[in-house]
Parts: structure tokens; sequence; C-alpha cells
């Protein structure tokens, strides 16, 4: 190991085999947590070349549990957002694609810092599990065609021990780190075909469009190498996505997409995915064949009944489906209104989502508990005018709130003029 | 932690309550091992200034005791060398400083890779502890005038845990972590005057004199901004010092030095260092007159005297002062002979450094035990010339040893011209 460390040190390359005894030490146990430490560091600080991702990336898939689809009668595909605020795509897509003829085997995570998670969103729905042994997660899967729950201990085991490594040693912001992270597990889920959602701005980890197209790469090259389809779709996190932040309200916001009656981004970006991820994985010749797939799964009321099938099977009430007003909501609600007249011009989505943590809705540890009930509700967003005195958003919390009202009203950006429109579909790889 | 772990990571300085706050973490156990192996990993890829090195050198210092000598009556001072083959000038140099009017209170270190220790040299003394408290430490000091011993759990503790994570992690060659390390536990040893042999060449640390130059000047001012006297001589350590390399024979050459009959370069580096150590404390003004009274204390028999009553109240067998017969031995001797007719040229000390461990008188992890009775004899030094069949050197093992006489064979350049002589001492700093 100090042969190893040293090496990354001084800027030289890991073999494969250096890094597969790593990994092999890093799960059993047998190579201590200072080791590893002091070489995530050498890797954060030296980073890695294309091979030793792709080896890395490797070791911690097979640390553990690869789950396999052979006999299921359908294509797998599966989708990763690297994560901003109010994304509650995953609920609505997942059960959509899956009615449009794949099997979508999800592993989501929690939420951390400004970004909220998908777990956290549908544990918000009564009696719904989402930590499901491997067994379960496959059963369902072949059984209802969708799953969404977290990380098994079983599948890709050394990505759990090593990231709750870096949480506390400065060692999460290194692209190969988050590339290695990311991938073993999605790949550990088995799905032949994966989309990334690489999100793009100041409420994403990456800021730039360059950060984010060369960590969207970076994902697809590393997935082909290990023999899996996959392609990356950079789009835009400024403001928050759709009009709710939390856990219970945006669930109820997903399953609106599912009535076609989510908001305009959230309905534009859950279709963009769900196209993509059936041309990627063959259900689906091109991408107007794809379209049609999901109006007509819309439309039939299929995309809902496998949401519905999904809640069902993981122990969710149904009723949520039709009714959402069955999920928590916290009763004390605080405008946040315009001190100006004008046009909204930016929502610091970042802003928001702490100020979300703040309220309780998010987590500053990983070990901090969620509110499922509490949230923020967006009325304006970017290019509405607005008039002095009118409505931006209501804090839905658990008291009065105008302290958190004034956060929020910081966020919004009024301007005379109405911004230029901004795409929300930055940049499409890997064709 | 974690933000003073990425501040580091990320090129940034470290505050002086930081390093205070790391330092006491380290100190009392609160700070896990994960964490601080981050940081020093940062450390050494990103460096320190001077500041976080004065901090970090005084935070270590202060993790434990540190001893003073008020009413001592003598100036006190220390020598450190960083570290060759066959340097047991400390055996010596500690017992006739002390002998000139100085008291020498001395902390030494084992032996690791291919560089001896003095600590283990003295061991082979029989009886002779280095383990002393740090009262008994002190006690000696004042009762004795001298004392060279191992650090004490009291003095600098931080410096022995993170010594011990910086051994595992590849986190040894840090130059603000070397210094901080070694100044930390000279200066909780009290020496108000500390002098630095910093050894230069192919069997030391520093292999450039650029980099033994830096590094001398760095112990220099750290000491100085920390209140000590200080002073910084580079040497050289191409070829070995002296006849002998190994535990035993090494302390007896360097009880015939205080008997003046060592080979003439460990009497010449025992002679220059002494008298910079009389300068530096100010017993002697200036050099001549600190030449004098080295040269008083060895004719007098002074030199040897303090040595005997060093040895004595460490437990050891003074007889060795008159008879190092009573040195362990190993009783196989191999002769090392020239193939060929010409001049040494050169002697490949870190190679015979590492012979040494092989035979098992050297270490090559902290915890290996070492055989003090084995040991390699130089019959023939750079610049002296040879002829085919004659010996070069006596490999003193535990058996007939064929293949390791081949070894030391091949450390030995023989060439047609005699070599252009090289100094000794390289550069003097710090006047």
């Amino acid at each position: 190991m100090k042969d190893l460390i040293r090496r990354k040190r001084d800027r030289g390359a890991l073999s494969r085999e250096d890094i597969a005894r790593w990994i092999r030490g890093v799960t059993d146990g047998s190579i201590p947590d200072y080791e590893s430490a002091a070489l995530l560091m050498a890797i954060t600080i030296r980073g890695m070349d294309k091979d030793e991702t792709v080896a890395l990336t490797d070791s911690m898939l097979h640390s553990g549990r690869i789950l396999g689809w052979n006999g299921i009668g359908r294509p797998t595909v599966d989708k990763h957002s690297t994560g901003g605020v109010g994304d509650k795509i995953s609920i609505a897509l997942a059960p959509w694609v899956s009615a449009c003829g794949a099997a979508v085997p999800m592993i989501v995570g929690r939420g951390l810092g400004h970004t909220g998670g998908t777990r956290d969103k549908l544990e918000a729905i009564p009696g719904f599990r989402t930590d499901l042994t491997a067994d379960e997660f496959a059963a369902q899967t072949r059984r209802v065609g969708v799953v969404i729950a977290g990380q098994s201990g079983d599948l890709a085991p050394a990505d759990g021990k090593l990231y709750a490594l870096r949480d506390v040693t400065a060692t999460v912001e290194s692209r190969p780190l988050i590339v290695a992270s990311i991938l073993s597990k999605k790949l550990a889920a088995g799905a032949s075909g994966i989309l990334f959602d690489v999100k793009c701005g100041g409420g994403a980890i990456m800021q730039t469009r360059e950060e984010a197209s060369a960590l969207g790469q970076e994902l697809v090259q590393t997935a082909r190498e290990l023999g899996r389809n996959a392609r990356a779709i950079v789009t835009a996190m400024e403001e928050p996505l759709g009009l709710t932040i939390g856990n219970a309200n945006e669930t109820g916001e997903a399953l609106a997409v599912l009535r076609g009656e989510g908001p305009p981004d959230v309905m534009a970006l859950t279709r963009v995915l769900g196209s993509a991820m059936l041309v990627l994985c063959g259900v689906a010749r091109e991408r107007h064949e794809a379209d049609a797939r999901l109006d007509s799964a819309l439309e039939s009321g299929a995309a809902m009944q496998r949401a519905e099938a999904m809640i069902q099977a993981q122990g969710g009430d149904p009723r949520v489906t039709v009714n959402i007003s069955i999920l928590p909501r916290a009763s004390h609600e605080t405008k946040v209104t315009a001190d100006r007249q004008g046009f909204v011009t930016a929502i610091d989505a970042r802003a928001l989502g702490m100020l979300l943590v703040a309220m309780g809705g998010g987590r500053e540890r990983k070990e901090d508990s969620v509110d499922h009930a509490v949230g923020i509700r967006l009325v304006r967003k970017v290019g509405e005018p607005v008039i002095a005195g009118e409505t931006l958003a209501v804090i839905e919390a658990r008291r009065d709130a105008p302290d958190w009202a004034e956060t929020a009203r910081r966020a919004y950006s009024i301007g005379d003029q109405a911004p230029t429109p901004r795409p929300l579909v930055i940049e499409v790889q890997g064709r």
C-alpha cells in the first residue's frame, strides 16, 4: 500500500492490479482507513487517467453482487442525475419508461447539502420502503418492471465504505472518484443502458458547461469501456426544477407529471430523458417513435398505473396516485412577496436548497433525519412578470416563518427587462 | 477538520489556530487517523510556508512536557544529524563537548532502512539503557552533564503519533513535516543551542547540496523563530563515515575517538561539530578557543571520563571504555577482496547500509529487532590504492557469507586514477 500511495503522490499511474488489491482490502476491511485516506487525497490532487478510472470503477463494481437480467424479456435501462434542487424527475420517469416496454431497476441516493435525493422524496409516501435487499430489488424488477430503491449493502459495498471516508476527508470533489462512485452502483444494478443527466449551473456540483461536459464524457466513456450502453445529457440547474422544493411536495409534483399536469419544465425534461432512455435501450429506434410511445403511455394511464404498481410493491399507500393529500404537509404557510415590479430574472437554486435544509427538509450531515412535510412552493419562475406585493413563493413550514420568507425573497432577482430564455437542455452527448 | 483538509488540498495556508487544534486532537486521540492521513498527504503534496512550519513545530513541541535547564550553571547544547551510514559521531561528541563545559541533553532515534541510529549503537553496550523517563533524563543531565537517550513519551508525544502515521502513508518525505518532527523533539529536550549536521549525498535523505542546504536553513530559521540558537553544517555522505558499519563496532570506533585513535574522517567531523557546538552555546568565543578546549579535554582524558560517567549512569558496563572486547561481535569473518588493481573511487554507502539490514544489523520496519554483533569493517576507503586480491572490507556475520561479501565488493568502485579528494564539510550555515 505504501508504494502504491507513494506512486500516486509522485504523479505515477496505478496498475489495474494495484487498484484491485486496494479495493479488495477496502471491502474486506484489511486496509486501514488511514491508508485509504492518504491515497484518496493523492488521487484527488493528482487525478487519475482513463485506464485507472476504468479499473477503479471495475474493482468497485466487483466488490459485491452484480445483478443480471437474463430472461427478463425486455431491455433494461436506468438514469442517473448528478443532483440539483427540485429534481424529482426519476419518480415519474422510471414508471413512465417502464410502461413503454423497458425494465427500470433504479438505485437512488439521499439528499445531502443543498441537493435533494429521490430516496427521501419517495419515503414521504406513507409506508413506502426504499431499503430493499438485492433479492427484493431483483424480484420487483422482474415482476413489476420498475423499482426505485436505495443501494443495498450487497451492491458495490466498496463504494459505500469509500464514500463515507471521502465525506470526512475532503476528497469528495475528485472527478475520477465521482465517476467510479456513480458508475459502480449503477453498473451493479445491471441495466444494459444508462442515461446520465449531468446538471450544470449554480445549483449543481458542476458549475460550468465545460466541467459538466467533461464529467458526462467520462461517465459515458467509462461505462462503455465496461460494456454498457451509455449517453449523457447536460441540463440547466440555475433556477430550481418545477414549482416545488421539498420531499412530499416534490413527490406530489412528480405524480402530477404522470397525469400530464406537471409544470412545463418538469414535463419537458422528463420527456427528453424518457425519450433518450427508450432509444438508448432499443425499445424505440429513434426519438419520434420514443416520443409517440411516451405520449401513448401517458394518455392511456399506463404510466400512472405502473407508478401505482411500484408504490404498492414497495409497501407504499397507492391512493397517493389519485389523492396527494395523503402526503404529509406542514400547515404553516408564509408568503414570499415581491418588493418591486418587473420580471423574475433569476432564482438562486442553491440558496433555496440550503433554506430547505434550514427548515428541516434536507441534511447537513448524512446522519441527519429529514422532515418530509416541509417545503417551498414557487409561484413565479424565471421570465415571469411580477408586481410589488405579489406572491413569489410560499414557505410551508412547522411554524410561521417570516425569516425564511425573507431568505427566499432574497433568492429571487427581479429586473426591469424580461431575461433572454435559456435552454433547459444544454448538450446531448454520446449519440 | 474537513474545512482544514480542504483548505490545504486547495493550496491554502493553515492558521496557527487550525494547526494547534489539529495537533491537540492528534495528541488526545480525538481526531481519527484517517483525517490526519488525508491532511498529511495534502501537506506533503502542497507544502507549508514558513509560518505554518513554525506553528506546526510549536504545536508539536507543546503537545508534551518541555524540559528547562534553569540553574544548571552551564550552557546547554545539542546536535542532530539527519542520518547516514556509519554515523557514530554523537557517541563521542556528546561527552567530549560536555567535558569542555557544556551540558548535552541529547534525544536520539533508532535506525530505519539504510541509516543507522545512535540509540541502537549505544544499546550494544551491555546493560546500557536508552529508555529513560523525562525525569531520569533531566536528573542525569544535571548530575553528569550529558545524556543520550530515546524520546520519552512525555516529550513531543504528537511527533511520535504523527511519525507512525507518516511511516505507513508515504508522507515521510515532506520537508515541513521533517522539520517539525526533528525540531519538536529537540526543542522539547530544552537545549538552548542546537547544531544540525545535514547529511548530503547518496547515503543520505537529501541527495543534492541544494536540498540539504534548504533543509538546513529551514531547521535553523524555524528553531530561531521559536527562540533557540541554531546553526547547520552540511556534510558529505557519499562513502560511509569511518571504518565501521554496524552497532557494536560503531560504538567501539566512537570510543576510539575519545582516545584520539578514531579514523581520520570521524576524528575530523567530531572536532568540527564539537567546535561549532562550543561556539554556539558560548562556552568558547570563537573556533580556535573551542578547538583548544577540545584538544585539552581529549589529552587530559576528561572526555573519556565523561563518556564513562554517562555509560555508568545509564546502566552500561563502564569497562567498555578501556576494553571494547566486551561488546558483542559476530565471529564469522568473510573477506571482501578487490578484483583488480587501481584506486577506490567510490563506496556506495546506501548499498552497504542495506547490506547491514540484510545481515540483521538494521531495520526494514520499525518493529524489527536488531543484531548488535554483526557489521561491516572497511579496510580501504575512497582514494586509497589497492591491488587485485587485497582485502577491501570484512563482513562480520553469524555465518560465513560469500554472498554478502560479493554485495559489498560491488559497492566498491575501483578506477585507474586516484579520485579528486572531496571535502567532508560542504557548507557551514548560520554564522
